[in-house]
């Protein structure tokens, strides 16, 4: 089957490679449509690991991705040949501790597509388990269902933060992790959403939704701006999303008392934390890890109509050239947000 | 001062009344400008009594209410004269154990306006604490400022049933209590509601807003509608806002395992209750009492323009005719969700 | 094999069964030590069936079970032979929805011993997954860990309840599952839990638990004693754990503003339950479906000393006698607590 | 009236002094007893200042007290003359924003005693707000009185943690917070609490306590320990209880998947904060400002006996010899945990 392989940093090629394909009693098998460009997979691309998973081994990538139902497995009750589907990249150990507990992402034993040494889905075909493959209701086509996935940690993001109707809410940074956090808490109860960048394309973007206030830190300090628009009472959740170091410092002046701070970004080296600070506020700080029960949630607000995820793919490229997809999201246009690959070239 | 005074049970009168104005150090003096008119105070009219409280003296109707400050205490900080505001209603003793505990709307020693023998403020100045005195957006209109303590119950619910971003809802009737829960459930971060009741022009109503889905039970079961639009899963929140007691016939129905069933409306006599179907699915019942912590919430999400609640006042009449503002509401027009009383005439 | 079979309403053999005994991968199979006799399989006895449940086959009892590991599965990891075990009784499909969110209680497929068409374990062997699988810590006797299962509802109770350190609770009815949720309650955080009962010989066994305090309401009133010993606050939690409907007459004047309670009981008909008595406190009620995630919590609390459940095995019996075990489980003598079986006999 | 008086940074005075005592309608006058020594105290008295708090002025010290009502306000209805108290030294603008909410630890302008410029309670009499006056139950001593503030601290930890019963704790470090953290969670839910220090002798105090596992880091990873007695999964919750930037290395080795981390020491610089390590187990993380709403909770659990707070008050002393108090409680004795001072003299 054709696949695009990293052979190892810096090196992708469009090639056959030998992927089991068997259709176990619980999974189905999916003609993948449209493939999503992630961060995680540029970044295996250029840097050939991701902290703690090096690659070591020729490994196909790609892990946001919608497509078709063409086989199901003998157990399989609620989905069905020809449905049109999006599919949860990681599978856990159903059985473990931590996803009897409803945890699973966070099972030490999940293993996540395009994260070494386990093989991504820029291929034509997969099979994978039906308990994390998920129905696209009618309304949603296969480019939104390819997002549900980069959706999905924004929304997780704003599960762990607990919403309460109403909520204002601060985000730091502006990438496309950024952008899905801010939709997330806005579709998820918020009333207003500030956003902090350096970048005024990338603000542009986030500023074209409703709700959703873009803040230039370049011009003007962000805490400024949230302190001035709460009269002095501060964001009732915080989310950290640039991954920077420096978004640390005084980022308990962004929150009320009582408020909490939600950690998305990965900072690659330790911060300074002001404990004093968050203690005098009493902050809450929570974390996330990907997202688990969530697929459907996503997949329910983008159908609904209350979160539209289009304006976001910013470039859409055939499967035969993937490699300019991942050597343009290597490129870092602050105008792209989200680069999507078709499996198919219209042929399913 | 002028004010509209339940005389009795069906006896209403526009009439001079003596009502202490003395402005205290924590308090704002308030030209009233808009009054709803709410189910309860139409209630006390043709009923003389809510429950425990009975009307034995004569008592100015209203709790529903915006305007402007003219005066304010001598610790007043974050009022100022001229500012345009709306009143929560109910004043608790904020040293009790339930206030300390961020439970004021439990404090039994609670005083709330035209709850016998409370007076209210359909009369043109009022003075209350600053506390409770909520500065309205420059966007946000009087006669939305009216609308936030019947908006506040519908916030409440919401906040009560935890919702869990891309939740999906079900209410139970589409009286104006139920609206204003379906648009808060929606604003606070549901994908979809869907809400029940027998009458199509109050379904129309709320079927205008996109998200709403109405379901008319004259036609066909509200649980067989959740149930096929959930896939056989059931609502993740149910609403009850009818105050029927027949409504809690089947409504575990409606509710998916691990659901949450969300008590508003207030039935008169107790309701059967059906122990084994809220165990065997794990049911989570909150119950709902007014509101703490709110106001400023649905403020947020009226100024956000998440939340339009203008299409829901149905008519508007000046104070001096004010009875027949009564009378209309005794007639209960199902295509009226809210009217509402102009005291000042433009004179402010 | 030999096993206790219902043969029918009131008919039990002790006779020769044929029971799977396939070791699957992810599996183990346990000599069966020790097995609790449990209302439930007292009901089945007496009345047939359980709710929707109807014995339609003879059906093997039991479901209280602890044991030793005698094979294990290629998979197992964290289990040995050899080891000492207590087993969970239900089942559930580890990929379902309600299993994905960590309610695989609610799981509609689950499985559950003892309960029609599923056997239970009255019998020398039993194979189960190794994940509804517990080693008994070394300081735990299998007599404790048969008692496990039924400690499991109480902590379940409890874990639903959220216990605030220092909590005061109320728990309607003395019974075997009643000692189990106040004991759960005490060892969760409560800082004194009332219990209330007809029985002042059941009051006894759960009085001589410092901090549980009995209190008989064929003399007084269970609401005047907990407002009067909370200085007319309330408490903070209510269980209700008699399954009478007449416990819901009143139950919240038994709880403070705020408070909670939490239904275990299972009364057969609809209750009367008085919507405006909860909403005027703003209560929260929540229900308790057997049990998910409890085994290793409650282990841990025996293991730990905080919780002793020996004082309640008021009875032992051989298997050959388990006959007459049931049918002193069915006079109910107000003495008796739980009774239990041994299977081995010595010989394991 | 006489009063211990830091005049300035290392300089303590017994001498009169002249203190406002006029009882507000709200207020009691309270006949002080007993007054713990908190390290605070000693902080200003060593450093002069603790953070942004600067001693200006001189300064009354003490804030952990427990005495006798001898007068009351006008409005005062639940506290009377001759009831033995203890005083929560914080007292907030009940009418703020954070108040409301219930959060008034963190309202910014609370007035705590012996925080500059507010005077403490080293004194024979002092004036406060009725609904901050706890009264002690019969069984409960003036010493134990004088330790609810300390152990509410620890309490708060509990309540912040959200204990599921049955959790298992480890607290970093074993001075007079950290074991009353261990109390507190103990007593709140936890099966076993591990505490970690350097000093055997604190160690050995703690140990004391049957559930708590006295860990001494100079022999052993405390990391290990609690690995290797949690099966591999580690604790559910960690509180920080040293105050130490050092105890943040490695600090999420000790949490299992899913679980919390509570910060209740306060480093004085900001500390190496492992953003990956806490994202990779979805690590919630609290803190502790203070405490509210904690001291009748606080009460419930010394009074029932499930908290003895007695062996860990190491030394008092008189009124007259308070500076020697001070001088013993700058010496940090190891083997002392907590000093008190009777105030009374056994004269009241």
């Amino acid at each position: 089957m054709q696949a695009l392989v990293l052979e190892q940093k810096g090196v992708l090629s469009l090639r056959e490679i030998d992927l089991p394909l068997n259709v176990g009693p619980d999974d189905v098998k999916i003609a993948i449509h449209t493939v999503g460009v992630c961060g995680s997979d540029v970044h295996y691309y250029t840097h050939g690991a991701i902290g703690p998973y090096v690659l070591r081994e020729p490994m196909v990538l790609g892990h946001e991705a919608a497509g078709t139902i063409v086989e199901i497995g003998s157990n399989v009750r609620n989905l069905a040949v020809g449905d049109r589907v999006c599919m949860e990249p990681g599978v856990p150990d159903l059985s473990s501790r931590a996803s009897k507990l409803g945890l699973y992402n966070v099972d030490p034993d999940v293993r996540f597509w395009a994260t070494p040494p386990i093989h991504g889905i820029l291929t034509p075909y997969a099979v994978h388990p039906a308990a994390f493959t998920y129905k696209l209701p009618d309304n949603v086509s296969f480019a939104e269902g390819a997002m549900v996935e980069p959706f999905a940690i924004g929304m997780q993001a704003a599960a762990r933060a607990r919403i309460a109707p109403g909520d204002v809410a601060a985000v730091i940074g502006c990438g496309p992790i950024g952008i899905m956090v801010a939709l997330a808490a806005l579709a998820g109860g918020c009333s207003r959403v500030f956003i902090s960048d350096f970048s005024a394309e990338k603000l542009a973007i986030a500023g074209r939704y409703p709700g959703i206030v873009p803040v230039n830190i370049a011009d003007q300090s962000f805490a400024d701006v949230v302190q001035r628009e709460t009269a002095g009472w501060g964001a009732d959740l915080v989310f950290e999303a640039s991954g920077s170091a420096k978004a640390f410092n005084g980022i308990f002046n962004l929150v009320r008392p009582g408020g909490a701070v939600v950690l998305v970004g990965l900072p690659v080296e330790p911060v300074a934390f002001d404990v004093p600070g968050a203690i005098s506020k009493e902050v809450r700080i929570e974390t996330v890890f990907r997202y688990a029960n969530i697929f459907d949630r996503a997949l329910a607000l983008i159908a609904s109509g209350k979160v539209d995820l289009t304006p976001l793919i910013t470039g859409t490229f055939d499967f035969k050239d993937s490699i300019k997809a991942f050597d343009r999201a290597v490129a870092a246009n602050p105008s792209d947000v989200k680069l999507q690959i078709l499996m198919n070239n219209g042929e399913i």
